[in-house]
């Protein structure tokens, strides 16, 4: 079911203490850029970055926000899976291309869901990457943090990742896989930016996850 | 069909060329004060404001956005309807709630189908009101509005409409039909504005169509 | 004296019916490419826009925006000068660099000098241009909307124009006149768009002033 | 003169390792009730929180923004006292009205002047307290938000302090004295807020500056 996350939670390879950061894509076409960002981090992670792991969380399964769908204090079991995948994260990462310069709605619709009392996004971590046209997604990400407020997220201030998918060279392939080694590099520099922000929130060393 | 407009095009009273206002509740839920808001906007101008008539379209049954299902240029059928309703109007009233200080994703949603190519939004005015918790919407307002200027949608300036649905005294019944007469009194200030822009934009005298 | 206009108001040329448009730089450098952008906009109208005549209004001897300042309803001199070339126009340009994501300090002061009672900018159309380095100020336009909203000033939608100054090729000469054919040519289409929507505005068949 | 900090830097009652906040008033008049808040968190601190000391950093000195005043790398005199005073803080705390729905034209300069480079906020948290008319600044405080993003601020989700200063009971005095205990014991919970957050970015445990 896609609401459930796609990729098991606890790896051999990683300590059972590392930071589980929930990935989201605003985009739900197959070919995404965006979804293509979290695969890139999640191998990013694998590879070279110990101690964090990305759990890519599908968001095509929820409903439109509808507060009657809950009863009792209970939601649509998409909605259920998707809020448990929320709250069992240390931290946040949200690829989203803009959509007329602002949030995608089906990103927002999933924010907007799991804000619904208990709020399951709370004093966690969170950075934004967005592959899109025009400016890359400069107008949105600052739509994202004021919605982050009242979520009561904290966002890294830099580096902030804007991607302008549409420009040469070729970025993505038609999968939607980063191909671009530049930005492979950027969004890198932006996990442990945000690792280490999480980390700091948590009032743990920087780098201990990091030790041998 | 909830995509098609729920109220007919042409009504006996009105002058076949009264401005169509195609409006939209960013909330789905039933009992919704939003909706209720269109309601009373649509009674308003059957009663006193000639030459003006509200057109309800649903965004309920609208899937969250994902351009696969747009097939040879084409969109599911109740995309395709909500698009035309869109199209047909002259101008728009959105009543949304403010969520997490920002659009709700069941209206952004919206917005973005009506964007896809060829943007059925263009050139036309428009106005919001939001009956929401809080601020009564002052947040989200302005979130819309940016959303307008890539979709090319002249909104009024004033007089903005922010209801603090949950303060005393009570403004809605249980059904969210409103029931508190300043509120309407300010709605119709805001239509009658919202109409007098419009046909200014249309290049025609603002009180044409009230002549005997 | 800075903040009266600086260009002589009725020129032998054009109509005493011009639309006078006030243009505000948000720079208060020398060699600012905005201030100079001001210039190439005044070159393109003398050129090639019969009917509108732009007349720049600098703002930098503006005090910073004390109310104590205003005595018996009266302003400082400087800000009574400013406040006439506001009311005397039939819409406004802006040309602002983008200082840290949103307006420009100075260009913030003369924006709220101007609205202290009675505003002086209600009701009238403008467009808004800026040279910045980064996004080429894509996020501070939205800024200066919002506060349109409050002031009441009607924006145009299209063409946005954002011009990164510091990306190759060189765009300006080091006293921050334009030398760019390609911006010069987006500068006219932005300024007929917004002669297009003032006249619009007013009631005017967009092009009487173009009539032989 | 008035940019350098009006209150002594280190006080007998205090311990040397307090966390010094600089709190900037976006207003600039005699009788600013924003100013007034200011001189009531100071009181708050001295008075119930340990471990926190609020400095006044007065920007009415400040020259509007114009780069061509900076030579050799070096500020006129005012905005040196300025930068000195934002370097010296652990944290900040903005009391700013709302003017026309962003941020004041004098606070606006005063973070511009402070973010030249080197830019002298990076990296600290802040809080935002608005006394204003209307919304109580519930639209400028994301503006300030996100300039922060840009100079690297970390501001405090929670609690949001919006005042509605001309709404009855009266608020402040005739000189902008808080006189409401309400609204002194939300300014509290907001420092507390503050406080902690510094601290928890500090890597240093929240309460140990209240150890006995």
């Amino acid at each position: 079911m896609a609401c459930a996350i796609l990729f098991p939670k606890m790896e051999g390879s990683t300590s059972p203490k590392a930071l589980r950061v929930a990935a989201i894509s605003g985009s739900l076409r197959r070919g995404s850029a965006n979804t293509g960002l979290i695969r890139a981090a999640k191998e990013i992670c694998e590879e070279s970055i110990p101690g964090m792991v990305i759990d890519h969380v599908d968001i095509s399964d929820l409903p439109l926000l509808n507060t009657d769908m809950e009863v009792d204090g209970g939601f649509p079991p998409a909605v259920e899976a998707f809020r448990a995948s929320v709250r069992a994260a240390d931290c946040f990462l949200f690829a989203s291309p803009e959509y007329n310069y602002s949030i995608s709605g089906p990103l927002k619709n999933a924010l907007d869901w799991g804000s619904r009392p208990p709020n399951c996004w709370a004093d966690r971590a969170a950075a934004i990457v967005s592959a899109s046209g025009g400016s890359g997604g400069s107008r949105s990400m600052y739509h994202i943090r004021q919605v982050g407020v009242f979520l009561d997220i904290h966002f890294i201030n830099k580096p902030e990742v804007f991607i302008k998918a549409h420009q040469p060279p070729k970025k993505f392939d038609s999968d939607g896989n980063l191909i671009d080694p530049e930005i492979k590099e950027e969004l890198k520099e932006m996990l442990l930016s945000l690792q280490a922000f999480a980390l700091r929130l948590q009032g743990k060393p920087a780098n201990s996850k990091h030790a041998a």
